[in-house]
């Protein structure tokens, strides 16, 4: 059998991961949950969800006491969340940790007495969370999407705390925090940008090189995993981007001795796992 | 007699125009003083205040109980002003105020537990002096000068602070700055550029448009006077550069009644004076 080595950051992000998985044991456990919006942009797991009777909050639908309601990695505003509790609803909580950090770090810039500029997209559900940390925590602040914005609307502030969007580019935070610095007399900075996708691709490159065939896992419209599988390639010409088990060729892993793989942010643990067991049946 | 609408940021900015009384003070009222090295890049002042017996140390130079030294707008390590101190010297302090809040932020940066990153050049006096009290405070941290040296010497801290030589380049702050805080989880900054130039850009960008000539006072090969003249000529064709007051033509101020002045860095308020006095007595 070929040795496998599957990258640790293979698949869903840390956020994704465990918002999925509290769908799943909402589903399996609780008889189903609903959730405000979906849960991740990938079909067969929304498909799979719904079959355990986890399904998006239709608009304008009433919750009744006893339902339960899934809080998805981007997050609430705090009020959102007390409004749930106190309808009598259950809620489970699937908040990114990374993304509760945004909401503490911007509970302490406000407690230290800074303005908070948010980099970030203005109608994101993320940013609408964090938003709502603002406001409860007395603090003030703005949300700027990009430098035009940015040079439009910063106030003439002396002390600005600055925090990100988890998933913004580090191009603009780098842009937005040069610029603030330059016209503010302090500043203080969290940097915020959660680095799975660069972590993702920085693992493909370790393992590329060293092994014989290299599996990249996720849609073939998929931006992050067609860079994946182009890193991957540039380093190793046998890579080979699938969708799914069933496309892998056993002569790919004719003389073969060590198959590495990888996954996009949006491939399930379960493709992921089909195809390591196909390979095996291939190789053994 | 004409209008005589003088900058208010014509000539010394506010550090030199401190250490520079002080040091004519000392001459005056103390028969002299020492300084280690030139308090300001300009012959005549230098040449008036060694008159009054006001000069540089000489390199080995031993100072005797009784002498007097003034530290320059720059500003020295804490443990220079002890020692000068202990050797029974009477101790004239010129540092910059804006210099002094380097060192206060940098001491602050310290407390706080920041790994500190001086954005300056490694030999100026100032830096010299900031990086004493970084050491006296006993803390951790770096200068650099360009982005090649950051991107090469950043150590992955997770909390730098930075602070900033008062006289550098807002184009080489920012970049650093945002470079920083891309690569670490918490950045705390303190803009300590001084504003001096830009204020005195702004003014005459203010008095140019409003008057009928403009006169800008200011060494011919000084950079920022000739920047001070081509910002005024754009804003107003009648604007004339002078080093000194026996320059001025009496013509150009026929028919003309409201006069604008500004001077570059290193003019002297009685430089400035003698100009004002010259057109007053031109147009009278």
């Amino acid at each position: 059998m070929a040795q496998i080595i599957l990258a640790e950051s293979a698949g869903f992000c840390f956020g994704v991961k465990i918002a999925v998985d509290a769908a799943k044991k909402a589903g399996e456990e609780l008889g189903g949950a609903y959730t405000d919006g979906p849960i991740i942009h990938n079909k067969q797991v929304v498909q799979f969800l719904e079959s355990l009777n986890v399904r998006e909050l239709e608009e304008g639908q009433q919750l009744k006491e006893g339902d339960t309601v899934l809080i998805r990695s981007h997050g609430v505003p705090p009020k959102e969340e007390r409004r749930l509790k106190e309808a009598g609803v259950n809620v489970i909580d699937a908040t990114c940790p990374f993304v509760k950090k945004v909401h503490e770090k911007v509970r302490q810039l406000v407690e230290e007495g800074y303005f908070v500029v948010i980099i970030g997209e203005h109608k994101h559900p993320e940013v609408i969370g964090i938003l709502g940390h603002l406001e409860e925590s007395g603090g003030k602040g703005i949300v700027v999407s990009n430098m035009e914005e940015l040079i439009k609307n910063l106030p003439n502030k002396k002390r600005i705390g600055i925090v990100s969007q988890t998933t913004q580019s580090e191009d603009f935070f780098r842009e937005a925090v040069g610029y603030i610095a330059e016209n503010t007399e302090e500043v203080k900075i969290f940097n915020t940008i959660c680095d799975a996708t660069s972590v993702r691709q920085e693992e493909v490159k370790k393992i590329a090189p060293n092994v014989d065939i290299m599996i990249i896992i996720g849609g073939k419209h998929s931006g992050n995993t067609n860079r994946l599988a182009q890193i991957s390639r540039a380093l190793n010409p046998n890579t080979y981007h699938i969708e799914k088990a069933d496309e892998l060729q056993p002569k790919w892993f004719e003389g073969k001795e060590r198959v590495g793989i990888s996954a996009g942010a949006s491939t399930p643990d379960w493709i992921i796992n089909e195809v390591v067991e196909r390979i095996k049946e291939i190789t053994k």
